[in-house]
């Protein structure tokens, strides 16, 4: 299969700057993706989440092989034509939403059985099922092995056996993915915690040869933000240095922040369209609703800085008029701007890193973030 | 106040193509208005609807004074500046909605006293408020008179009594509309389906003078395809030639092609938004649902005769999973191409009776919509 190869820009301690290139265009790293869950980034169009300085973005094995079915998809000429996006797609192995969406799963070595969310049809999922799935039917330029979702918390042996399984199915998702000049497959590393099965995960991993990347699987699932840095620190080191490393669902901005601080290059996350269909604004200290009443005739845009005309070109005032009114074109704005504010970010990242001042810019951007978090609940 | 410049530019028995000439911009005629209800056509931005071809949005006096406000929007600056569209907008009167929408109506000379659809608060509509809120606050280019929605049926009785009270408060409406150099007031001419009293309100409508356009009031409520025709066969006789003529929202593509026929040269109407939202998509014979199985492996676009991103540029099978999948992404394209469909019949309308050939196009339209009719109920 194809590794793609990885221009390292720049490094300042942990913290890289980089680009992936695929044949379907290069990607900035650190990158962030925009999650197109069911072949659409919820209320942006492909071009607005183009211009906000998307390189890629992350589809969903779970969605789209029950809607519309990934066979449909192929027989429509993949995911990159069905959806209208012709720049690099990642996705994901479907075994995420397989645990936290289905319905009477069924886990075997094989893989899982389980009921769709949407009609309760039954389907399975497996390292060779989910690589057909993503190479074959969607045609994802990254596509994720196959492995398991260690819940949280997890003792050391409930996270070994799920480690081991994970890795028994990164085997398999090698195997079944096959020698693909211009797609690449990424290890996940899990351990839950554990700094001994992070590190064995990881060696284990990078052992099995072949893979074009390495995800940090298992966090974001509500262990918080300081254990998952703590995780990070054990983690990447374990990581080759030559490889891009995406950590999977995060997440917030100081969770971003963080990770790169500590040797990420890639995210993913639904917050920016989620939190834009209810109203909420992301900022570099947290994001707040413009529902309040504050905003009712507040003239000003939502971010003149950023170079988007979601974030400039309409007052405050119209977005909580349009979010109060349970219009839309709201919830379309404010998820836009969103996007456009994480990609400003990466963007503020990769060039404090560049010109190696992201210590300080970590430093700067915690302070402001706790200091804010505390005005909010304070 | 400002009577603006109506160029006729060719005429085919009463069907007439033109151009209204407002300080923001050329309106060609016959035109189709988008609704924009709450500042906003819904789902669509405001570049895209400019984009379909449109030249002038309507905006609703009764939503817009309920929220956010007519004096909020014009602290903000006006209805153009807070909703982000720089051509022309006409604004309704008021009266339909708040006979439609809203609660507990107290109707007397003055005006109407009602209570809020959505949190209840009492409010009041008179030709003098309906005058302060359109013209003062919104800023809208041109303004209806405050009528009263005859409804229909209604007995000679009735309708004579509610056409009186339109014209009194017709008078009072440019009474209090005053000297305004670069705003319009247009009437409303009611009378039910009264031959009669179509033509005594026409007749004193204009001899009140100074109204720089008229409407068709009181039709698109529930009469019926036949009966609209009937009625505007005796209403637009009466009515001056050289003032654009509007019938207030309509309509279905037949009822458009049908009431141009007749000699009307402005419509508005929800329809190609509201359809959108329910995966309907508008053709020259009908809607049709996208969500019908058919099209589940369909490859075609919408419509690759318009030229509109929304009708060219996404497959019938995308749109298909997007509107099942409940996806806004859906709806917004559905809107859009609606929109652009209406847009595109006007302009062929215009092209139609500029060659002379509008009969012609008439007649093919009519055959074409009725064939498909009996088709779908068949
Ligand atoms: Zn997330
Ligand atoms: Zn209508």
């Amino acid at each position: 299969m194809a590794i793609f190869p990885f221009d390292i820009h720049a490094t300042e301690d942990r913290a890289r700057s980089g680009t992936l290139k695929t044949p379907r265009g290069d990607i900035a790293t650190p990158a962030f993706m925009p999650v197109g869950t069911a072949a659409t980034v919820k209320g942006v169009y492909m071009d607005q989440v183009r211009q906000t300085g998307a390189d890629i973005i992350l589809g969903n094995t779970y969605h789209l092989m029950l809607r519309p079915g990934s066979e449909r998809i192929a027989n429509l000429g993949g995911l990159h034509k069905f959806g209208g996006w012709s720049g690099p797609i990642l996705t994901d192995s479907g075994g995420f939403q397989v645990w936290s969406l289905s319905k009477l799963r069924k886990m075997s070595e094989e893989g899982v059985e389980f009921r769709s969310h949407i009609d309760g049809s039954k389907h399975m999922l497996s390292p060779e099922r989910s690589m057909e799935i993503q190479a074959e039917h969607l045609g994802a330029d990254i596509c994720m092995q196959f492995d398991e979702c260690t819940p949280f918390p997890a003792t050391p042996d409930q996270a070994r056996a799920s480690m081991e399984l994970s890795l028994r199915w990164g085997e398999r998702s090698l195997a079944a993915f096959g020698n693909r000049p211009d797609q690449t497959l990424f290890a996940i590393v899990q351990g839950s915690t554990y700094e001994d099965l992070r590190a064995e995960s990881a060696k284990l991993s990078i052992a099995l040869g072949g893979f074009g990347g390495y995800a940090i699987g298992g966090l974001a699932v509500g262990e918080g933000h300081e254990t998952m840095c703590q995780v990070l620190d054990v983690t990447t080191p374990h990581l080759p240095t030559d490889r891009p490393r995406y950590l999977m669902g995060v997440g917030k901005p100081i969770d971003i922040v963080e990770a790169v601080y500590r040797g990420v290059d890639m995210f993913d996350c639904v917050i920016p369209t989620r939190s834009g269909r209810h109203g909420q604004v992301w900022t570099d200290v947290g994001a707040y609703n413009i529902k309040r009443a504050e905003f009712a005739e507040n003239d000003s845009p939502l971010d003149a800085s950023i170079d988007c005309p979601a974030s400039r070109d309409y007052s405050k005032a119209y977005l909580h008029h349009l979010i109060r009114s349970k219009e839309m074109l709201g919830q379309m704005i404010l998820s836009w701007h969103n996007i456009a504010y994480f990609e400003d970010l990466m963007a503020r990242i990769r060039a404090a890193i560049e010109a190696g001042t992201y210590s300080d810019f970590v430093a700067g951007f915690r302070t402001a973030w706790d200091q804010n978090q505390a005005g909010e609940t304070g």
